[in-house]
C-alpha cells in the first residue's frame, strides 16, 4: 500500500519537482498540496505542464488536515515559516521532511546568529540531517529530517572524504560555488530578470551566505574539531545545476593516490554518487533531473592543493530528489525508488 | 518478457533520448547500440550522464547482428543511410522504427525532388507514417514505421482538425516554426556555436526546408486534395522544444466555436494531446521531456483567420518519445508505457 | 554648441540606451534625467555600468524644469503617462520625441479602442510618426515626434516596399514577430523570470497586441486603402533583438525580380537599411547595438508568396537609436551622428 | 594624420572586436586584414554586421605587405603562428601588438614548459607586457607589446594591490575564474555547441591552464619573490565576460581598511579601473563592450581571508580593447581614444 504524502508549500520550483517525482513514485501517493497564495487554484492550471499528472487543488496549509491526510509531510516553506508548522505536524503523528533551513543547524545559537531566534530549539537534537551518505541509518527511523541545503550538499560531499581521512588542512577549505537561477526560487525580482542574468555572471553574499554554517557544522563533525571555511556563491545564467569547486591544502606526504582512495572508500557503494576521478571532471549537464552527485578532482603538485569539482541538480539532489530519497529510507523503500530516471541531455 | 530493442545510430541527441526512455521502460530491454564513429567506446564514457544506466558499447552497425539481437530496431541514422540498412533488417525479421526521413514520403518522386533518388521505393507503400493520432491502427501491425519529423509533428497536429473538418481554405496555411538547437543534431559547426546562437535568432531554409513535403502529404490526405503550404523554420537560442504558429483563413460562416469543436472532436481521447483552447496558449517549457503536444488557438474576427500554437519537445514528441510510443503500439503495450513522466520545469 | 537633452523616464532599458547613445554623441549634452521611483539616486549608482559616463541624479519629472533644462526632451514613459506631460513641454517651448504609444496613432478613436481614451487628441495631427524612411522631411521640422514601436518598425520596414509598389494582396499580410526579453521592460514579473523564459519560447497577445493598429495605419497609408494584418508576437530567450517574418500573397505576374527592385528602389540610399536580398537572410546578432534594419527575402514559386525577414535591435532601432536619429533630423545634424558604431558581435 | 593599422588574423572574435574599435577610432585607419582561410573574401560578407563599416578583403598574411601597409600591426594569430611573423614585421619597421601568448613570458624555459620551444627567445627581453596599469611608461616606447591574456588581465588586476602592498601571504592565492564562451574562439567544436554549453557549466584544464605562468610571472614580480598560484577556469553559458574570484590569506594585523587603501592607492587615477569597494560587487554585465576592469572585495574576519571579485569583457579588456589602449599609448593618443563608449546593457 502506498504511503500518503502531502506537500506544504507546493507552488515553487521545489514543490513542482516534488510533485514530478512523487507522481511516478511506485509506492507514494500525493494526497494534499498547500499554498497560501494559490489557495483554491488547481495545480495543473498553475502549472499546465502537470495536466494529466495531478488534479489536486492548493489548500490552506492547515497542520491538522495535513497530518490527517498524509503519513509523510514535505515542508517546502521559507525558513521560519517551517518551524511554525513542524512541531504540530509531529505532534499529530506525521513524519516530516523539512526542506527549509530551520532544522539543519544543531545549535540554536548558530541559527540565531545567521537567521533569527529559533522558536523550537527543543527539536534540534532530534532532527536528522538528511544527507544519506552521512546519516543513512539515523534517517531510517527519523521523525523529522532536515533536508540539506543545495550548496551544502554539493560542498559537503566534495570535501567529506578529504576531511574525514585527514588528508587536508581542515582550515584551508575554500568552496567556490556556482548555481543556476532556480536556486533563487520562483518569486519575481530584478535579480532574476532574464536580461539581468543573461550575460550577467556575478558573485553574491560573499563571506555572508547562510549556507556557510551548515557546511561548517558537518565538516567540523567529520574533522572532529571546529573548522571554518570560505564559501562564495555565484549566479550562473542557466536554470538548473550547481557546480562547486572546492580547494584544500594537502598535508605533507599525502599523494594523489591517497586522495583517490579516500573518495573510493567513502563512496564506493553509494547509489547516488558517481566518481569521475582525476580524469573526468563533471559538468552540470550530466546530472540534470537526477539525484546524482558527480565528483572529479585534481591534485596540483606545484601548489600542494587538491581541487574537487562536484555537480548536482540543485532542485533534485539539492532539494526534492534528496527529500524523496529520505522518504524512501524512512519508509523502507528501495533507496532509489522514484529516482531511477537517467539525467536529461541536453 | 521484455521486448529486445536495438538502436542503430545511438551517439546523437536522438539516440541519447531513446536510451533514456528505454532504460526505464517497463517492457523493453536495450540489447545493442551502434555508432560507426564511436565503435568500441562505452556509451557511458561518451555520455557520463548515463553511468549506471547503460553499460553497452557502441558496435559497428551490422544488420545481421542488429536483427538477431533485437525484435525492434530503431534506426536513428541520417537520411539515405537508413535506407541502406532497413531492407535487410526487415528481411531478417526485425521490425523497424526509422527516425530518418527515408520512409516518410509515400511518393518516391517527391523524395527524389527534395532529397535524392530513393533506393528502395518498393518499401514506401508498406511503411506507416508513425503519427499515432492519425495512423494508430496501422501502426499496431506495421513492420516498418516512418517516425515523423519534428517540425511536421508540430504542424500536422496543429492543422489537422482545421483541415479535416474543412474549416479553412486549404491553400492558405502558413506554418511559422521555431526550434531549439538540438534539432540540428550534435555535430559541431559554426551554426550551432554558442556565440552564434545566443542572441542570434534567425530563420533558415526559408521556402525550401525538406520537412515541407511531409507536411503537405499528410495535410493533403486530410483535405482530400493536394495542397501546398508555407513553412518557415527558425532557430531559437534554447536546447529543446518546437513551437509552431500556424495560420489559416477561415471559410465563411465558420465560428470560433466550430474551431473549438474540431479540436475536441479529433483529440478528445488522445493520451498525448492536451488542449489549452482559446484561453491558454502553450509555451515550450510545459512539454519538456514529455511526449505531449499542447495546443492553443485564437480566432481573429478582424482578419477572419485562425491562429494555432502548438508546442512539442523536439527530441521527445518530435523524435524518440514518439518512436517509443510507436513501439508500444507495435508491441501491444500501454500506449504511454515508459512515457509516464511529467514534463520538466524549469 | 551642443543641443541640450533631457530624458523623462530614464531608469528602464530604453532610458539606459538613450544615455549610452547621447553620452558619445558629438553634438548633444545630457542635462537632466527623471524617474519618479529613483528620484534622488545617482544614475551611475543605479547602473554601475555608467560610472564615469554620467554623473546626473534622477529628478522628479517636472515639466517646467525639463523644458528649461533642455531643447529636446525624450519622453520614455509608459503610455498615458506621456500624454500627461507632453502638452506642457511643448507649450514651454521644448521639442519632444515621445517613445510611448501616445502619439503614434493619428485617429483618437483607434487609440481609444486599443488603449484608453486619449486626453490630448488635438496633438495627434501635429505629431509626426518618427520612421525616417517614410517621414524624413516632416521629422526635420516637427515639434512632436512619435517614435515608432519596436515591432511596428520591424514589420513596416519589411512590408513597405511590397505594399507601396502594389506587389502583394494588401489583405494577405501576416507578420510573425519574435522579440528578446528587453522589449518587456525592466520591471520584475514572473513572465521575465530567467527560469520561465529560458527554454520557454512562447507566443503572447495573439491577435490582440496593441502594436497592430500602428502597423495597419502605416501600411494602409502606403496602400492607399485600409487594410488589416495578422500580427503575432513571440518571446525569445535572448536579451535584445526582434526578427519579423512577414508573409504576403504575390499578385499575378509579379516576379522575384520585381520584389528585389521594390526593395532597392525604396531603400537604395537609406543610411540605416541594409539589404541582404534573396541570398542573405539576416540574424538578430548582426544588428545588435546598432540602428540598422537588415532585410532579406525569398519568393516561393510554389505558393506564390513572398517571405520577408527583417531584424532590428529592439532597444536601438526599435526605440532609443531611432529616437536619436529623429533628434539628428530635428536638429540638422548628420543623420547618423552618435550612431556610427558597428554592431556588436558576439 | 591617422596611424595606419593592420590586423593579421582578423577572422575570429578578437579580430572582429579590433575592427569594431578601430572603425570608430578618431586617429587610426584600418588598411589591411589577413586570414589564410578566408583569403579573397570581403570582411563584410563574412560578417554581415560590418557592412558599411569596412570594405576590406582578407589577404594572405604576408609580412612585407603588412609592414608596408601599416605603422602598427596587431597579430591576432594562434600562439606559435605569431612568432613566425613578428620578427620580420619588426625588422621591416612595423611596431607590433601581439595578442597571442608568444611574447608574454619573459623566460623562454617557462614558455617551453607550458607551450613549446620558443623560436625567437631573443625578443622576449624587449617585449613589453601590455598591461597599462603596470607598464604604462614602457609601453609608450615599445616596438613589441605582448597583449595580456584574458584570464591574467582579470586575475593580475585583482591581486596586484594585495601583493604589491604585502598584505597577503603570497603563496595563498587562489584564482577561480569564469569565462563566457567567446574566450574559446570562433572555431566549431563539440565543446562550444550550444546544447553542450547551455545548462552545462563546467571547469576545465584544472591545475594545468597555460595562463597560469603568466599570472605567476607578473604577481611574482610584484611580490619581489617567486610565487605559485592555483588558477581554475570555468566555462559559463554566456557569450562575453570574465569574472574572477580571487582568494588570499591576509597577513596578521592587516585590516579591511588596509585593503581598501591598497586598491585606492594603486588604481586611484586609472582610467579603466572602477572600484566598487566592499559594498558593490561587480557583474560581467556592467562592463560588456568596454575596456573597464571593475573590482569589488570583501574581507572575511572569520577566516582572515580577502576575496576580490574582478570583471572584464574578455574580448575588449581581455583582448582587443586593451590592444587598442596599448596602441594609444604607443602613438601618443589619449589613452581612451576609441574606447569612450559606455558598456552595453542589457
Amino acid at each position: 500500500m502506498a504511503v500518503r504524502v502531502a506537500i506544504a508549500g507546493a507552488s515553487g520550483y521545489t514543490g513542482f519537482e516534488l510533485v514530478r517525482l512523487i507522481c511516478t513514485h511506485p509506492s507514494a501517493r500525493l494526497t494534499m498540496i498547500t499554498s497560501r497564495q494559490q489557495k483554491g487554484q488547481r495545480l495543473d492550471d498553475f502549472y499546465p505542464a502537470l495536466k494529466r499528472h495531478c488534479d489536486l487543488e492548493f489548500q490552506e496549509p492547515d497542520p491538522a488536515r495535513l497530518a490527517s491526510s498524509a503519513d509523510i509531510v514535505f515542508t517546502a516553506l521559507p525558513h521560519q515559516a517551517a518551524m511554525d508548522i513542524v512541531p504540530e505536524l509531529l505532534a499529530l503523528g506525521a513524519r516530516v521532511i523539512d526542506l527549509s533551513a530551520d532544522y539543519r543547524l544543531r545549535d540554536a545559537g548558530v541559527y540565531g546568529a545567521w537567521y533569527s531566534e529559533h522558536k523550537t530549539p527543543e527539536l534540534l537534537e532530534e532532527a536528522v540531517y538528511g544527507l544519506p551518505e552521512l546519516y543513512r541509518e539515523r534517517i531510517r527511523s527519523a521523525r523529522l529530517v532536515a533536508n540539506p541545503g543545495c550548496y551544502p550538499t554539493s560542498v559537503i560531499l566534495a570535501a567529506a572524504p578529504l576531511i574525514s581521512k585527514g588528508l587536508v588542512d581542515s582550515d584551508s577549505i575554500i568552496a567556490d560555488s556556482k548555481s543556476g537561477v532556480s536556486g533563487a526560487g520562483r518569486g519575481a525580482s530584478l535579480g532574476v530578470h532574464f536580461c539581468e542574468v543573461n550575460e550577467g555572471f556575478k558573485a553574491y553574499k560573499v563571506a555572508e551566505h547562510r549556507h556557510t554554517p551548515e557546511m561548517e557544522q558537518e565538516l567540523s563533525a567529520l574533522a572532529g574539531r571546529p573548522l571554518t571555511i570560505n564559501f562564495t556563491p555565484h549566479l550562473v545564467p542557466m536554470s538548473r545545476g550547481i557546480l562547486s569547486t572546492v580547494y584544500a591544502n594537502l598535508k605533507d606526504e599525502v599523494t594523489a593516490a591517497d586522495v583517490d582512495e579516500a573518495f573510493s572508500a567513502l563512496y564506493g557503494g553509494e547509489p547516488f554518487i558517481r566518481l569521475g576521478g582525476r580524469r573526468q571532471l563533471p559538468t552540470t549537464l550530466q546530472v540534470r533531473g537526477s539525484n546524482y552527485c558527480d565528483l572529479g578532482w585534481r591534485v596540483d603538485g606545484r601548489t600542494r592543493r587538491v581541487i574537487v569539482v562536484s555537480v548536482i541538480d540543485n532542485l533534485t539532489r539539492g532539494a526534492s530528489g534528496q527529500a524523496v530519497c529520505n522518504m524512501n529510507l524512512m519508509c523502507g523503500f528501495a533507496e532509489n525508488a522514484g529516482l531511477e530516471g537517467a539525467p536529461w541531455q541536453p
